[in-house]
């Protein structure tokens, strides 16, 4: 976000007026409306808006706006939502096991300053990145996953989340079911990465599937983490033509490319506030 | 365009408050809005909006829409556009030459209903479709082109579109540089088609160039039609890959079907009112 | 295929000295290769190749060229395939049912003479084309499919196709099942579009169901009929971008375009001999 | 390149026999083929071969190979073009200056193992990655550019790649003009990324002016460096759409993902012989 900017991120049932009632609040506190994005899920009868606008002259101090807006509109009007206010940098923890490819770019992202956040925790499976991230200072805690402590073990990534203050968690290719006792905290705010065009191949070694098929497209599917696998809401999707030639080793190299980009797509609609999720399905702000 | 439904598309400097002095507008004349997109271009510091919003229970004729739009916000605001009240079928004029595809496909998709318009007119500087689109129920001008008789012939043109009273005209490959003589009254409302990702390959045999320069992928481009050849506002774009293996004629085979579908993608951008022209950029609302 | 050429496309279990058997033999005939694509399957032990070679200093009757490469190197070296001597225009039949825009897409290509075949065969499971076909020029039979007369309707359809000489079928969003009455006589010779990237959404209704689930992007699938619905070797694949704005009309639309190109890139492969079956994957020389 | 494994990348004038007498070579010395890619530019009757064959039961020393083939086939048919026979790690040297994504990106790459190779040397004309490659094991060079001391600089990058018996360049977004001292010792060896889809946006600033021009896809293309800037043979080169949303500062994020990618697709084409460069155009085998 830009320096002393405001987002809505909201949605609720459609009904007259809302848009002009939104832009009227804004307008009474002197905001000037930088980027405005509104939709109407004709099918669900749904209203979703994203809102972005100048703080410069607000008439009222800043941490006052997301008060103000569930007493005057929230509520009034049934829209569920956010409004964040430039500042706080988001805190970004991320879940890795064995395979770095996305787990590194997603840090030479984050170093390079890419989207302005902080990670102040990497959660492992498996130990194989622990001593390099150190090395780069990063805190990697190890966190072995078996089937009898499965439970502990996510209690205790719960705690560390909490204890660091975690905004977003995301599955660098973490390849670990989660449950409830992660999911529901951190609703819509866990990004996982699969690697295939969801719904096709979900589960288990898409890429030797694909090649069984025969399909002459890969490609990766970043969404919410649920309670079923591969089955929570698409935020970002692409495809790569491949042929005959390919073998899983050359799909499995191509699709990494591809797992990169569309995590990173999704990882950044999500910190722009760019995503509203309701039921199974989002509204991705472009 | 739906039925009763209106669409504004209009653009002016950005000030405070606009978006919040239109949506109460429409909700003053009780429309409800099915559609806003916004958009604020921070270089030119230029406002743009389309609203799509019902007419089920307006409170003023639809007749008068566009009116009141001018005086009560287009000029008090120094907004410059078009507010566009569903019932009337655009008439879209098609100018064709030698090459086929853009010109049969185009056809095809407004025999399918595709876009709800009418196509009264099609003017060919030669005569090779002539009696085929006769056949299949058009009127078909043809209207040669040399130079010692361009100046007739585009006065001619004009005088066809402005009788047919032609909303729309779409170059389907019609591959010859027109002058003010049809660009002014028809200023952004000339497609062309070219067959190149441009601004690479303007100008002649663009196909050609680009086996020459050993290029991996090929492009085409629709724009609206201005006094510079090939540098007129860009609507959609896009490429696709070849190899070593192709020739110019397989650069040829695979270009036609991307002109047809990006030709097609802009013609249906601009009838829905998604396109709106600045200097020589376009925002087109997706 | 060029004047004067030939063309082997042909595959078998792998071992040494394959491809200069085939290069030798060529070359004793005094033939000149313009092309040669060979691919080992690493895993099914496979080898697969095309070859396309000028006839021009041929030193035996072209007539005798497949029965030569028979007895020469089909049998002795367990290669299944084919020769093809050009001179003969391939022979396509097109079945449609009540969605025309493959139908008549495959239509103006063929008769823009981008393949250089004939069309002495339509067959309609319903006669919304009937008319407009037949004043075109073309033989449209309509043969309706009902539950109780399908039997009777497929073997008049192999009837019909086997009395024109029919070298491929195109089912032109045909969307029926058909039986091994037509599947066996021309195995590998019917080309199916699916409107969806497979294996995600096969069978009915696939841009609801893409809709529902929430996708970023949507796909069309070119591939051969076989006894499971949409479970024959692809062929050729693409997707498109979609978004939350996109309704199911709105995909249906976008889809069209893809279906179309799909389909006509997978005829294209398919007359060019570049397509090699082997179990339910193809290779696909580019 | 797989263990015991032999790669033939040739050219030279077009004639009959030459598949058959490349192939025979092979079957006479018990390789057997894996691989075979062979291409007739119908325009400069120019004939590309790639082979890549097992060379387990090969029957002379492997040392002898690419000598056996220059005499045996390379000097009579008038073949340009190498032999390799696996066993050595190519040896690949980074030059960078202050962008540092496809930099961290290669490296992340070659540490990851996906090329098999190592990475003996890199050469910054500034300082900015020098600590932190250094701290990651590698050596880093720094050598400043002026232009008073260009013609020394490039002496002194020569010396280095030579004394490091370094195979290939990549300019990790190096951004200088080099000339004929490193370039003729390093024909087709150096591989630059270009920020745009060239030809277009030729030169600097690519992102600026493709803003400007309000283009829908921006593009990266991955060349060879010759002595015209950005003329050099293109290797690899993709697109991604953009929008009017995008500020300059969207398509330099967006085009980051797009110059990794794009640069990673050349190299490892490279570093496969899967590139034979002919003119000024380069054949790709897939």
């Amino acid at each position: 976000m830009k320096e002393t900017t405001a987002i809505i991120a909201a949605h609720g049932p459609d009904r007259e007026g809302l848009v002009a009632a939104i832009t009227q609040w804004i307008f009474d506190h002197r905001g000037n409306i930088l980027h405005l994005d509104q939709h109407v899920d004709p099918v669900a009868e749904e209203f979703f808006i994203r809102v972005e606008w100048d703080l410069k002259h607000c008439n009222i101090p800043f941490g006052e706006i997301p008060g103000r807006w569930e007493t005057d509109l929230g509520q009034p009007l049934e829209l569920a939502g956010s409004v964040t206010v430039s500042g706080r940098r988001p805190r970004v923890a991320l879940f890795v096991s064995k395979l770095g490819h996305c787990f590194w770019d997603l840090l030479a992202r984050c170093e390079a300053g890419e989207w302005g956040v902080d990670v102040p925790l990497i959660i492992g499976n498996h130990d194989v990145f622990a001593e390099t991230a150190r090395q780069r200072g990063y805190s990697f805690c190890v966190l072995p996953v078996a089937p009898e402590t499965k439970a502990d073990q996510e209690q205790r990534s719960l705690e560390l989340l909490q204890e660091h203050q975690i905004d977003l968690v995301v599955f660098a290719r973490y390849m670990q079911i989660v449950t409830d006792t992660l999911i529901v905290p951190y609703r819509d705010r866990i990004i996982n990465i699969h690697h295939s065009f969801l719904p096709a191949f979900a589960g288990a070694r898409p890429y030797h599937r694909a090649y069984e098929r025969g399909v002459k497209v890969i490609g990766a599917t970043a969404h919410y983490v649920t309670e079923d696998l591969d089955e929570g809401p698409i935020i970002a999707q692409d495809t790569v033509p491949v042929s005959h030639r390919d073998t899983v080793e050359d799909m499995i190299r191509k699709g990494r490319d591809l797992e990169k980009v569309v995590l990173a797509r999704a990882v950044n609609f999500h910190l722009n506030h760019q995503v509203i999720v309701h039921g199974n399905r989002t509204v991705v702000f472009g």
